[in-house]
């Protein structure tokens, strides 16, 4: 598919920063409120965000077969369920309405009232009704730093991570949108081997810098998706802070994985970022090796170049940047992913999210999660402001960015997933 | 609370015969449709289905401060956010309706047929929206006949599990009905140490026999539910039948626990019995020993007597029970799961499941799976028509029955829950 808003020669009237995440190429899709007026289906374009059913309204949509009320909701699940046809056609319209050259509403005040809003003054919701959440385990570098760190450091890897994408269900109810607070978790820790176990707040918080695609279509129980085809079940991708409190987890995973070390809280970036947007920011994925079963293999290019950032910000504190990785470092593909989840015959729906795991790459600084950058706490961070970190302490704000840059050089961003952590109540 | 609906003395006008599960004591409720009728929220005494959105219509529960639209409705959820208040008003309303000395409906043919429906005409639905899905692991036995033949014999169970209820997120999309067929998963699966991984269709398939509460009120992000509360958060109880391929579980669930194993489908029971109904079956859980941490500990009777039976009906052929367990062997209560599930601070919403993890008693053939009951397939299984199980064969379809019998002797039954397995498909 010809996709006309991904043209890297297209420049809009409306004002755009050089580094902006949302240039006229990205055109992502969101949930925004202003005010105490009802939430609607946004884009943003620069600092600009754009109320797209109030376009809807003003006919913009009208050569699309569609129900346009779809943009009249509190989650994208009733449009994206409308097919790609539409959700595309929508971003291409939107591109040639914002173009440089296009008058119609450049050159109408009262148009652009009814329309467009300064970012700052927009409320972001979390932008899909979420179904299930899978989380996955897909970066090689994180498998192993937590095998070599809890396991066997000879043996890090377990003898089925190089054949299985491997994953597990976590919690839905507790996937908040950027921007709301964390509160540290509490429970039950094993402070030493072979004592009894204790009860308090964590004090191993841990952020893990992940991405999240969104399901876009419904598949039937008993269904299963081809590798080769499942970009096609991919609406869009955002930015995902899987948090984690590494001391309970640790207590309670085996053997059947993490609980309330991970269900207390995961933070998603509010703007959904089409996967068509990203077509010119594929790359290789890493070399397979054995090769996957069939059912797992794919031709072309099935990774992407999207350079992600992790900043801690202590309370009144300056931002220290801990992590830079990037998102094509992962070894399990997203098609090879949602092709084993549902090899089984598991079915999946509209609005459905897949977290892609820990994102850690081979140097030390691109680890994905405290964890890792501490190394279990032996190395501790240095913050700007002269702390130091091991976890994620009190009032601690973790921010994370990310951004995909095309072949043509076009950035396209998600903006931000941020989370500040508030302290354990009632102990 | 004094429910008027428990009392043992109530009789009905309506036919019920002796071993009914569904005495004018239980009322449970359910969603039922008629033809191509739109469903309905029903309960059911005998083998007669009611219509509570009918009754609704007729004024029968006007004296309640509630949208009556929460009847008309393909699941329970908004009805049960109503509140107890509301659906235990219900229940006690049914009751005296169909109490054999209240001619209302009983001598009136006319009111009755737009109320009464034969349970052989009505096509059950789920009966909640599903949030999230949590399963436990809260049978000693079962835990500990899992350790002996997966892990080490003497020291089958895990150090964590006699401190915490420990439990993992499931699968909400593939929860299905009773009735539903359900269809061999496929997958990879390592048929021996050391050789590569294979696909196929799963040998190794296997029912899991538990029982699952659904959410009744809830929580907000950081709320913490305290054990001696947790059955208010309660709405009621289903069986459930969480399907597992041992030989794909296998290969898969270390470190983060059963995934593509598991999440092919569940079986659910279709009408949800009321935890109140069941207050005339509570006994004590057996001894804890370590005493759990205060926010695990309970004063009153937590467990419940609720006779659990397994039948497999290979094609055209007779019925074998294979297992006869029962609900109050859970060495962790429902109350104590709940406790632990929300201790820090995930948020629980109305219709979410907990199942309880396969009830295994002590026994042998109290075992609530093929795996145990044929001991990882050393000891294979007499059938009826002369054939051996080992696991679940294609074709076979799998009943699961249970029944609490109250102090006075009332049995407050669940009906079925049944799934035919299809062979598997597109191999």
């Amino acid at each position: 598919m010809q996709i006309y808003a991904n043209n890297p020669n297209h420049k809009t009237w409306l004002e755009v920063e050089e580094n902006s995440d949302f240039p006229i190429q990205n055109i992502p899709f969101g949930i925004a409120k202003v005010g105490d007026k009802p939430p609607f289906v946004a884009t943003r374009i620069g600092d600009a965000v754009i109320n797209l059913y109030a376009l809807a309204k003003m006919t913009a949509f009208d050569s699309l077969p569609f129900d346009v009320e779809t943009l009249n909701r509190d989650n994208l699940n009733d449009l994206i369920a409308e097919g790609k046809g539409i959700t595309l056609g929508i971003r291409d319209l939107v591109s040639q309405l914002f173009n440089i050259q296009n008058p119609v509403i450049r050159d109408n005040p009262f148009l652009q009232m009814g329309i467009l809003h300064e970012a700052k003054d927009v409320t972001m919701l979390l932008p899909v009704k979420i179904g299930d959440y899978t989380d996955f385990y897909s970066s090689r570098e994180h498998a192993t730093n937590v095998g070599m760190m809890f396991r066997d450091p000879k043996n890090a890897l377990l003898p089925n991570w190089l054949h299985i994408p491997v994953g597990y269900h976590g919690r839905s109810s507790s996937i908040l949108v950027s921007g709301t607070n964390i509160i540290r978790p509490k429970g039950q820790t094993l402070p030493k081997e072979g004592e009894p176990p204790v009860f308090g707040a964590s004090a191993r918080l841990d952020f893990e810098l992940e991405m999240a695609f969104i399901v876009g279509k419904n598949t039937q129980l008993g269904d299963s998706i081809k590798a080769n085809e499942a970009e096609n079940y991919i609406f869009g991708l955002t930015l995902f802070n899987d948090w984690s409190a590494r001391d309970i987890q640790q207590w309670e995973y085996v053997p059947l994985g993490p609980f309330l070390g991970k269900n207390f809280a995961s933070t998603m970036s509010p703007w959904v970022v089409m996967i068509e947007a990203l077509d010119g920011a594929r790359v290789a994925q890493p070399t397979q090796e054995p090769q996957p079963l069939p059912y797992l293999q794919t031709t072309g290019d099935k990774n992407y170049n999207i350079a992600l950032e992790v900043d801690i910000v202590p309370e009144n504190g300056a931002a220290t940047t801990v992590c830079k990785s990037n998102f094509q470092y992962m070894y399990w593909s997203m098609s090879q992913q949602l092709a084993h989840h549902t090899v089984n015959g598991c079915n999946v729906r509209i609005g459905d999210v897949c977290a892609s795991g820990t994102i850690s790459g081979k140097d030390e600084n691109s680890y994905g999660s405290m964890l890792e950058l501490a190394w279990k706490g032996t190395k501790p961070l240095k913050m700007a402001d002269g702390t130091e970190r091991k976890f994620i302490n009190d009032n601690d704000t973790v921010t994370m960015r990310g951004w995909a840059t095309t072949q043509e050089g076009i950035r396209i961003g998600f903006g931000e997933a941020v989370g500040k952590v508030l302290p354990a109540t009632d102990l």
